[in-house]
């Protein structure tokens, strides 16, 4: 899905995308005096594509924005975020501060009201402060320039790190900044992403790309199952660099350079996980489609006794093997194979590299002390075969450690 | 679904099942010298009927035993159970020794090997240790007798009590077992339960009530979403008493009685649950069909989110909202009610004893003290209101613990 030409060029600072401006400001939000306001200008207007959470409860910024996208797709100018209050199940006073936080951003950089987007994190229920949001506007407009790493930890929770990248590509750059989730979000499992790009795309092009991409990063990662009634990425293209793809260009933009930084976002999300304690690779094929291998797949990382085991760098396979006995998927158990490897790259499970603990359903006489070393290493292979159809996919997903119940035990109170 | 009559004549121990004996001893599959075999005999045969797990991959006894009661389901003579090892994942050699187990056992007692049933319970992957099950069954057949609790606690695994009731009925009894899982099993969340009565009682009769007392009792318990390999409910029925139900005793019979202990001894379950502090009733009304109720209720249950958020006694319905607009139920957010109650009859969190939080979709301004007053109670109800339609169901869970993560994480190695 990656290529190595894009991956390697990743960086993880960003220096400059034609165009673009960004803020990251202290409106008051947070109590305790950290960034809470972020902003992405353009000095044109963009393409814009983006994709949402699927909860039936959206929050209040989302309806707004997709109002917007919908009429205003090729004009966006802005993004505006704030943390410390998520804007979700506010009802129509939700919506109106939406609304009015979008109008203070067009009117200090001159557009309409709808050619802005704004989104929110933090705590569901309560109003937005919109005195706090009138400062930051004002202060974000006022500190518009380049510091990324500013804007990207304007936009955090519980993430312990700002998560930002960039991709020098043909031409044009390609950037994006992330919010976690922590090991899930703080109250939500909020995950935020915008990526910016100064090549010119076309909306239909943009949007196909975005989805493209997020089916094979943002939704492969597994922190607890939870969505977020916020989550959100955005894909901003607005052409400054000159470089209008071809056929050829965009084909490499929307197969290998966007999957590449969303992978590496969506990554960054799990490596900066609420008591992460490792990083963990599954890999399931065999099965009849692709769809039912990620069913699997995401049903072994989802599972509480797999991410304690995990945790407690304990090579219960049987845990694995129950988890994706019940994923609702058909296979012949007969067939199962479960294999481990150290790192990150799917093939380490695979070979002398890896350890086979499964093989037609039945335990290999495997010793358990490799397994356990292999199991204590900070990134973890699981390849999980389930017969010989075509169907495969990869998740990323992390343990399930005491911290985790810590954090989200106390997160609120 | 449970009338007063049969709850209230509850009792938590076994006395007499007439024609029944069974027996708990230790026959070595536990290195603790900890009781790890159960046999229940009848006297007579018995009309049978089970429920099996629907995960993919299936213990070597689950096999055997459906390939038996396809057979004998009106002759079955006795139930044999270890812990202490699943007998999954064992090929061949699995079902060899599961096959094996009846063999021994219908020996003993003098009877066809398809008319004994096997379960085991414990570890995933060994094999069954052939010569500890024989004297596991030599021991049993000798110990054979009223000694209930004895046998509720040789089918133990990280259980903290043995788990048993009765409940005497309009001339016959009706008693079972059940082992849990504490927060979910050990290695696995297996969940067997054996329930006899000396009612007399016809096969479709007894598949009929056992399906319908099931799916209204052990299939409402949410431990963490994980299906064990090896969970099974078996109803044994050998009219021993002389009481032959009529068309309206067997109505009770299947409508009250049957659900009454069954509910009681799955929800002994949850109370027993790995790191348990809380016993959390979950209610959903106002949906369109109640499986859109169920769907709901056991997304909210199974949000490690909202189970972490009960542990930290923090009343965070923002957590609730989360978690029901991503059931994948479609409904209204701006008709979504959250309540709390205390105690464990849903209608606490109705009127003055309940507190409401959320009204169409928007906070209410309640005192949070008294929410997290609330919360602190060692048995919780939240009721969720999607809408007006006429679908609800309840669901029985608990929170998610530090020592969860501490049983789950060390329990194999």
């Amino acid at each position: 899905m990656s290529s190595a030409t894009p991956t390697t060029a990743l960086q993880t600072t960003i220096e400059d995308v034609a165009g673009f401006q960004v803020a990251g400001v202290h409106c008051g939000l947070k109590q305790n005096g950290a960034l809470d306001f972020a902003l992405f200008v353009s000095d044109r207007p963009c393409v814009t594509a983006g994709v949402f959470t699927r909860n039936v409860v959206k929050a209040a910024p989302l309806l707004v924005d997709a109002d917007h996208l919908m009429r205003k797709a090729d004009r966006i100018r802005a993004v505006a975020i704030n943390s410390g209050c998520a804007n979700a199940c506010t009802g129509q006073q939700g919506l109106d501060n939406a609304r009015a936080t979008a109008r203070l951003v067009a009117e200090k950089i001159g557009c309409g009201e709808d050619e802005v987007l704004v989104l929110s994190t933090g705590v569901i229920g309560p109003q937005l402060d919109m005195t706090a949001i009138r400062r930051g506007v004002d202060l974000a407009v006022g500190a518009l320039g380049d510091d990324w790493e500013a804007a990207a930890r304007a936009i955090m929770t519980t993430d312990t790190r700002p998560k930002l990248a960039a991709l020098p590509a043909d031409g044009y750059t390609l950037a994006g900044v992330v919010k976690g989730a922590g090991m899930l979000a703080p109250n939500m499992a909020t995950m935020l992403s915008v990526i910016v790009t100064d090549a010119a795309l076309t909306v239909p092009g943009a949007t196909d790309a975005l989805r493209y991409a997020a089916d094979r990063s943002y939704n492969r990662i597994v922190i607890d199952g939870d969505t977020s009634t916020n989550d959100t990425v955005l894909l901003l293209a607005n052409g400054a660099s000159g470089t209008t793809l071809t056929d050829t260009t965009y084909q490499t933009f929307r197969d290998e350079t966007l999957p590449a930084l969303a992978t590496h976002l969506a990554q960054a999300v799990v490596r900066d996980g609420e008591g992460v304690t490792k990083f963990i690779t599954i890999t399931v094929d065999g099965a009849a489609t692709d769809a039912d291998a990620h069913q699997i797949a995401n049903t072994i990382a989802n599972s509480p006794l797999v991410k304690t085991a995990f945790y407690g760098s304990d090579a219960n396979w049987g845990r694995i093997a129950m988890a994706a006995g019940r994923a609702g998927v058909s296979f012949n158990p007969d067939q199962l194979m479960i294999a481990l490897g150290v790192g990150e790259n799917p093939a380490a499970a695979l070979g002398d590299t890896g350890l086979s603990l499964v093989v037609n359903g039945q335990p290999r006489d495997y010793e358990e002390a490799r397994a356990t070393s292999m199991m204590r290493a900070p990134s973890i292979v699981v390849r999980v075969s389930v017969g010989s159809g075509a169907g495969q996919a990869t998740v990323w997903t992390c343990d399930l450690s005491h911290d985790y119940v810590s954090i989200n035990a106390d997160y609120r109170t």
